[in-house]
């Protein structure tokens, strides 16, 4: 074992961050180790991190190139990434032979499983310093594969990921040593001698875990099932989505090169990248070596997953419809630029962006007067205009639109109601074949069986639903019925009225959905932070796990007692 | 709210057994608050609590009686329970009309959320001593039931499943406070001011619960379930198995009592006898009410549950094959009586009874000489003979056999292989008509595929198989395989040999196997002890739960959080 990386040094250089990691998860208040200004990073920054230009150097050092990860069973080479922005990536990536290396994957099992659940937390914590140090050059490979602007790449896909890695850590350190490693049993018998028995515990891994990336956020919603295996004591497959492997194939590396400097075998981490059109998914999921799985994506595959994949513990993330109930504000003009900032950050293409803007036909009391359904929509619909009226700032918020199925369904959107707020086309000056578009939104009548049924289904992108309803509590029973039929990853609402809250929280109790009251600053409803916010409830049909708690890392691993009499 | 049950007066009552539970299971040392002894009962012993006589008076009040339990929805009456050891109960039980009684049970939820994981937790503490009162009365029923021997009922079917009760709201407790009620979060901004955030964490139910009882266990391995769900904020619906009522519905006549005196409804908890054949635990598992069901019995039905009741968390404990590896010893006489004892207890009718003893036929080194295979398997089945010679002991020991199925596989085992030691029927002096049969140890040729087969799936109940095995090796590989391919819930090894100590571990670390090493006085690898030792790992074939750790409490509720600006 490479002495820069034995027990001790990584103890003293993670188990103070470990600590405290550990406290933030129990606290829930604010906590990061991962700074999130771009500048903080380079000279000055982490350990060995890359600066700005080091950074962008490193990621245009990586285009088209071969990315040989030195697994075994690699069989082939294949890639053909585009950016969002228009240019072509060019990396190649190894194609692997399951049958070769599923088997040199279980094979790192058991040294990984003697390691204990200290040892893999610090492990996992260096593999996630390494990132963080490359959060540069991460952020270019999130861009050009999501299509989030620079900024936004930088902090969701870079510190907000890393954050979300750590919490996953966390717990699954938690969850492993919440059980003693011994203990002394002894039971009084009376006038007899008491039964004594010696115990050991082991948390022991339950075979490979597969994580199936996402195109939009390939590092934030990867991470937490990555790390939260293997800190189990799983080796994990990261089957990244064709459109956005980079992010995924630089994190296998660079974890396969800490578990080597560690001592452990690196195959505790391997990718598989696909030829077009494989599909390798559904093989790799029905594989008996496969026991976990974390999927982000479609609700399609997700319940094909859950039905289909019996042998392995299945987490899903799915599509959702997100609501916001508009009853009463004292805080009108807050809401307005809140509500534009959400339905505009990262052109609506995050799980967590409200969809539904319930709103009272006749209208909503405010701190500037009574507002009616035309002039709370048409105040909204100028606040978007208003936050994405310059270029720049469009640019730097939409971002590019992920993929053509988006813009097909943006296009089609104004067929679905009156359209109060038209999409515009944003250019953006360094990537003119950059498809940025401002978003959409369509005035939907609630009180119309018909006219509002557009809005009971999920349309992810730049488009949302104004619906007018007959008053709150008809507000209450359609989100109701949304999260109970549709999902939803979140939920918000503005009201001054203590009755409403308590009603709506009982709906969010009822139906299990993350709910956020009257944000009218610089928190919106689509965010999350990690340590403290939980993202999905886990209980709707959005998601069947949130992170990250327990149960998102209890049942990654089993004690295995042995007991011998003392 | 009665004043007796005040939230104060709970507190002050349960409370410290609470904070003893939630310590015991981090330590994992002995500890029961429940006495084992029957003599511990009645005048002198835990409050209320009913003695001997007063517990077999009030079991025979219940006979030829209807329970009336005053649940909503009952549209009819039904029972038909005949005790193993002859006489028919006579008890009749509601019928109940799912369309009617789901609902009643849904609308108790909003309250039992409310109150919080501390009262919820308190209120099961206050419940689960209202049985340990009755504890008397509760073996007689679990006696007449399952065939246990009084002793076994008392004890296994009373404190022991009182502990796993307990267990579980302890977990349940641990697991719901991860995560604090309230949290203030306060985001810096640089010279800007912070963002903060006023954050509250709800841990909700997620629906009805299901109990699917047992015939040979019905409260050991009802009560983790039951009280796992109940705790985290879940009705529960208790359908016991159609030979098993009794014990049952008395839990739930006690625990409708306990929530309504608390304040709360009492459909919280519920009990479902069927007609005979009407088979509604099918018809159940499917109802979209039912979130979460818990399972003991047939593999082919937990499979069945586990394939279709999609809409549930579903908690299953199947059928198995336990082996016990004998490679070598250093106290033979204490190895052939602990496993003397382990094959009789209960006829061999529990899961965790070991079924194939895996002995190298060239024989194994012992502390007085070397035994040959034909030496091993004499002193077995002659220290079985030896403990059930005496009528009265093998009655107290053995019990009766449970039903008609178990007799009919005893009967046909002789036809299996070799019989080393044919059953024999023992009288019971009270009970005429109870069939009272020592087990039957065959001998098996492990090294011929043909021969040895039948040690490969479960022949529930006092069955054993002696299985020549060409050496440790080939009894690892075959231990392996069992456990692989038809689960285990416990496996035993005898050895001095630290490298087959070491193997034998590897082995059930791979298939996730709990492992009791050189047993040889009073304690077995049969019996589980609460709060220190899992019962099964949740990682084989042979249940996927373990009693009791964080995976079984921790996605029976989910937290929904509210965030509000601060």
């Amino acid at each position: 074992m490479a002495a820069e990386l034995s027990p001790e040094k990584l103890s003293e250089t993670h188990r103070p961050t470990l600590d405290q990691a550990l406290d933030a998860i129990r606290t829930r208040a604010y906590w990061s180790p991962h700074p999130e200004h771009p500048k903080a990073y380079g000279e000055g920054g982490p350990a060995g991190s890359l600066g700005a230009a080091e950074g962008k150097a490193a990621f245009d050092a990586v285009l088209n190139t071969r990315l040989d990860l030195g697994q075994p069973g690699t069989d082939g080479w294949t890639g053909g990434e585009v950016s969002p922005y228009g240019p072509k990536l060019g990396v190649e990536y190894p194609h692997a032979d399951p049958d070769v290396l599923l088997p040199a994957m279980i094979a790192a099992m058991g040294g990984w499983r003697a390691a204990g659940p200290e040892t893999r937390a610090l492990v996992c914590l260096e593999i996630l310093a390494r990132i963080s140090a490359r959060t540069h050059e991460l952020a270019h490979a999130v861009m050009h594969t999501s299509g989030q602007a620079f900024v936004m790449a930088f902090q969701a896909g870079g510190p907000h990921a890393q954050d979300r890695g750590l919490e996953a850590v966390a717990y699954a350190y938690a969850e492993q040593t919440r059980t003693p490693h011994t203990a002394d049993w002894s039971k009084p018998q009376g006038k007899r001698d008491p039964l004594r028995l010696h115990k050991t515990y082991h948390a022991v891994g339950r075979g490979v875990s597969l994580l199936i990336g996402c195109n939009t956020f390939p590092t934030w919603n990867g991470y937490p099932g990555l790390f939260a295996s293997l800190a189990t004591g799983n080796p994990v497959l990261v089957k990244p989505h064709p459109r956005a492997v980079l992010p995924l194939a630089l994190t296998v590396q660079l974890a396969r090169e800490v578990l080597a400097e560690a001592g452990f075998d690196p195959n505790l981490v391997a990718l598989a990248a696909e030829r077009p059109g494989e599909g390798i998914a559904k093989t790799l999921a029905l594989r008996p070596e496969i026991k976990i799985i974390d999927y982000t994506g479609s609700t399609a595959f997700g319940d094909w997953l859950e039905a289909n994949a019996r042998q392995a513990q299945v987490y899903t993330e799915k599509a959702g419809v997100n609501t916001i109930v508009i009853d009463s504000t004292d805080d009108y003009r807050g809401m307005l630029s809140n509500l534009a900032f959400s339905l505009s950050l990262y052109s609506g293409q995050m799980c967590t962006t409200p969809q539904n803007l319930l709103i009272p036909r006749d209208g909503v009391p405010t701190d500037t007067g009574h507002k009616t359904y035309e002039d709370v929509v048409t105040d909204i619909a100028g606040a978007m205009t208003g936050l994405l009226d310059d270029d720049a700032r469009a640019n730097g918020l939409l971002g590019a639109l992920v993929n053509p199925d988006v813009r097909a369904r943006l296009d089609q959107a104004a067929g679905l109601g009156e359209v109060a707020l038209p999409s515009r086309q944003v250019a953006h000056p360094d990537f003119p074949e950059a498809v940025v578009r401002t978003p959409v939104l369509i005035k939907l009548d609630g009180t119309d069986p018909d006219g509002g049924s557009a809005c009971l289904s999920e349309c992810f992108g730049p488009v949302s639903f104004a619906v007018a309803v007959e008053s709150t509590t008809a507000a209450l029973d359609l989100l109701r019925r949304t999260i109970r039929e549709q999902g939803a990853m979140t939920v918000g609402a503005y009201t001054t009225s203590p009755e409403v809250e308590r009603a709506v929280e009982d709906v969010c109790f009822d139906e299990s959905a993350q709910l956020s009251l009257n944000l009218t600053g610089g928190v919106y409803v689509n965010q999350t932070a990690a340590f403290s916010d939980f993202h999905g409830s886990g209980g709707n049909p959005a998601a069947n796990a949130a992170l990250c708690d327990g149960a998102f890392v209890s049942n990654r691993f089993r004690v295995v007692e042995v007991r011998r009499q003392a």
